[in-house]
Formats: C-alpha cells, sequence, structure tokens
C-alpha cells in the first residue's frame, strides 16, 4: 500500500471537486483538519455529515499543512490570500485554467493539483483511476505534493500552466461539448417518443474507438461522405440552435476531409 | 441457440455495413448465396476471400431469398430496381434516412433492417448487441424479417421510417458530431506535445453518465457556468474554425442553460 502524504490537508470549499478530494483523502486515511467555507446550510450540512471540522476564512491555522483551494477559477487568486497557512505549508489549486503564479503572493510553497475529470457534488469518486496533473514552484512543494498526488491515484503526470490550459481546453470540447451533442441527441429522440437508450450501443462503441484509434482518423457519417441528399434531409427536421450547430460541424467537416 | 432464417440471403454492396452483415450471417450459419457488386478489385478481394459467390447485376436469381441492399443512401432505390428477385423474396435496405416505400417498385415484398452502429470496411463486427430496427410492408415480410433480425441480433426494435430518420438523425450528433470534438481535442493535445490518452478517463467517465443519467441533466464546463474568464481564454487559444465552433456551442449552451 502506498504511503500516505506526511502533511495534514485543509480543503477549501464544498463543489464537486472538493467532495471527491474529501471522499478520496478518507480512503487514503490522510488527515483532514478541516474545510474552510463562507459557509451556507448546503457546505454546513455537508461538512456536518462528513464528520469534518469547518473553519472560517479568519481562523487562524497553526500546523503546517497543504491547503486545497477548489473554489470556482475566478476566485482562486484572492481566496489564496485570504487564508494565512503557518511556515512549512503548501498552497495548491485544482483548477484546469488558472496558472499556478496565480498563488505566488499567498504562499512561500505552492502548485498545482488538477484531477482531469467531471466532478459533481452528487457522486464523489475516488480519484484512483483519474488523470492528476500536478505543477510545483519549488522541490519542496514537488515532493509533498508528488506525495499526495500519488497516494490519491494511478495516473500522476507533472503537467505545466500552459499545458494545463491546453489540456483544459481540450477537456471542453472532449467532455462539455461531447456531453452537449448527447444531450441534443436525447432531444430529437425524445420529440419523437423515442428512447436514449437506442444509441446506447452506438455511444458504446464510438468512445471504444476514440479510445483505441484516433479519432480524426475514424470520422464517419454524412458530413465526411458529403452525403448531401442525407444532410438537407436532415437540415429540413432541425429548427434554429440544432440546425445551426448541424450546419457549422458538417461545414467544418466537409473542410477538413477535403469533400466540400 | 436461435433458428436460422429459412431463407437464404444475397448482400448487395461491400461496403462498412455489408461486411459487418455477412460475418453476421455467417457467424448464424445463415446461407451467404452471394454477394452483387459493380466489381472493383477491392471488392472482388473482398468477396473472394470471404469464400462467396460474386453475382453480377444482370445475374438471373432463381431461388427465393432475401436481398439486403447496403449501398450508399441515394442509391437506394435504383439499386433495387437493377435486381429482378424471384417470387416470394424480400427486398430489404440498411440505410437510416431513406424511407421504406422507396423499395416498393422492385419487389412485392420489402422491408427494412438498419442497424444502429458505426461500421467500417476495417472492422467486422456481429450485430448480436447491435439495436437492429425494422420495418415491413406487409406480414410476410414481417415474419421472415423478425426471424432473421432476431437471429443476427439481441436487440431488435420495429420502427417506422419517420422515426428512423430521426433515429438517424440523433446518431449524427451523438457519433458523427462526438467523435469530431475529440478528434479537435486530440489536435489541441497534439499542439501542445500532450498525447491524447490523457483524457482516456475523462472520456470514459463522460461516456458512462450519458448512459446512466440524462445528459440534459448533467451539462458541465464553463459554458453552463456562465465561466467568462475561462470562456475568453480558451477562445483566445483556438484559431478558425476551432474557435468558431466554440463560440457557437458556447452561445447555445448558455441560451439553454439561462445563465447568459
Amino acid at each position: 500500500m502506498k504511503q500516505c502524504s506526511s502533511l495534514p490537508v485543509i480543503v477549501v470549499g464544498t463543489g464537486g471537486v472538493a467532495r471527491s478530494l474529501v471522499h478520496s483523502l478518507k480512503l487514503n486515511n490522510i488527515r483532514i483538519i478541516g474545510v474552510i467555507t463562507r459557509g451556507g446550510r448546503e457546505a454546513e450540512e455537508y461538512i456536518s455529515e462528513q464528520g469534518l471540522a469547518a473553519i472560517s476564512y479568519g481562523a487562524k491555522i497553526t500546523d503546517p499543512c497543504v491547503c486545497v483551494l477548489s473554489v470556482p477559477d475566478r476566485l482562486v487568486a484572492e481566496t489564496a490570500q485570504k487564508i494565512a497557512l503557518p511556515e512549512g505549508s503548501v498552497m495548491l489549486h485544482t483548477a484546469g485554467s488558472i496558472d499556478m503564479s496565480e498563488l505566488k503572493c499567498s504562499s512561500i510553497n505552492y502548485g498545482v493539483l488538477y484531477p482531469l475529470q467531471t466532478l459533481h457534488k452528487l457522486k464523489q469518486v475516488s480519484f484512483k483511476d483519474i488523470t492528476v496533473c500536478i505543477e510545483s514552484n519549488n522541490s519542496f512543494t514537488k515532493s509533498v505534493l508528488t506525495e499526495l498526488a500519488n497516494t490519491l491515484s494511478d495516473n500522476v503526470v507533472e503537467i505545466s500552466s500552459s499545458q494545463r490550459l491546453m489540456i483544459h481546453l481540450a477537456a471542453v470540447f472532449a467532455c462539455n461539448f461531447t456531453n452537449f451533442m448527447y444531450s441534443i441527441s436525447e432531444n430529437i429522440l425524445r420529440d419523437s417518443n423515442l428512447d436514449f437508450s437506442l444509441l446506447h450501443s452506438l455511444i458504446k462503441e464510438t468512445t471504444e474507438k476514440a479510445l483505441h484509434t484516433s479519432p480524426s482518423l475514424s470520422q464517419t457519417g454524412p458530413a465526411v461522405r458529403n452525403d448531401l441528399n442525407t444532410i438537407n434531409k436532415h437540415l429540413s427536421l432541425l429548427a434554429d440552435s440544432e440546425k445551426h450547430i448541424y450546419e457549422i460541424l458538417t461545414e467544418i467537416i466537409r473542410d477538413k476531409y477535403g469533400k466540400k
């Protein structure tokens, strides 16, 4: 079994990432000093359910710790500066799009622990199979962070801030936009009194192919075949925003595959 | 074990659907009379490799059979009319976007056997786990087709032409456009010297969620959070067509989720 990180952890926030982080820390017996929040009933209920200590922003932190900021990306820098950590501590954030340097005024030791996953309040998952991207400003942070990350996950990679931003951007396409395509699909079927589960085997196969071959090489569909009959038939069935999406994507796929 | 269909089968075409159909017919010991093609080296090689008879369009077909047209959607009607089937035969097509009625001049008995899957020449798969949508013009066709489809697949559903067209449209979003999102993602990472496999666990989880909950309810990302900082940062990193896609999808997601 992996060793636990030697420093205890403070978690800041109670959103999707924070909750899965708490879940993963507990699974690995890493001590959690407490959770810092701005309060609110939902956050307080969660902290109490978890048997954790609620820490206010003004509270004095006495023990060296790893403080992990899981707050909205735009709040990372200002939140970090509200928390005074004792010497020997490390300040981390978990945001995909925020440069590590935004923590430089908040601690001598700082870095990033970015779980590359879509995480929700309502589904706490272990970091074990999640790719965790880490970055650190000095060797002390690196050793603490590497130990912590390797305890939590089997897939830890060192990634610079600029690369992390590109990963985050790529993840928007591969996760958020992909999910939006599924939801359009679901709505089209629902409007025809058909169940989304009809597409389950197609969705599984599409994903399998993307994981095992290059998606650029395995593009199928009316756009890549330049099948104008089908494209026009489909367009006539769509209204407004979905039609616009279909047109744009079809045009760009046809351009890319040279069959326009 | 399921019974085999009582009529032997002629397959028309040697594309992705045709090849997986041949594979599935063989797996279930259904007799294949032969394959009708316009010829060409690749088609002939395939037919020979499979140990099948090549049948020309003009050839006289003597035995009652199920003739399955797996040709490009736009060629279904004209191809059907080139083939004269003996009495007691059934003409089927496998196209998502073509109305069953396009076969009405080609045979007394006609219908549709539409495998709801992305199929490639290079990967012959069994229809067993694929949803197969069937439609038939009379009770004889229905009994022959139902027996054949149930022999090939464990997921057979009766679907009208108009519903099938909506399924085909939904499949473009859930498969073709989704795959295109993956390929953009792959390109973004490649340009930063990063491997697409970094996103594998994210892609798996996104798919799992879509299969087990409603994608409309589980949308995440900067667009649904209306995180303008991140959106603008991402837009500044994209060029041309990818930027356009990002803008359009973000705008529509923000509209739909009411956070614009």
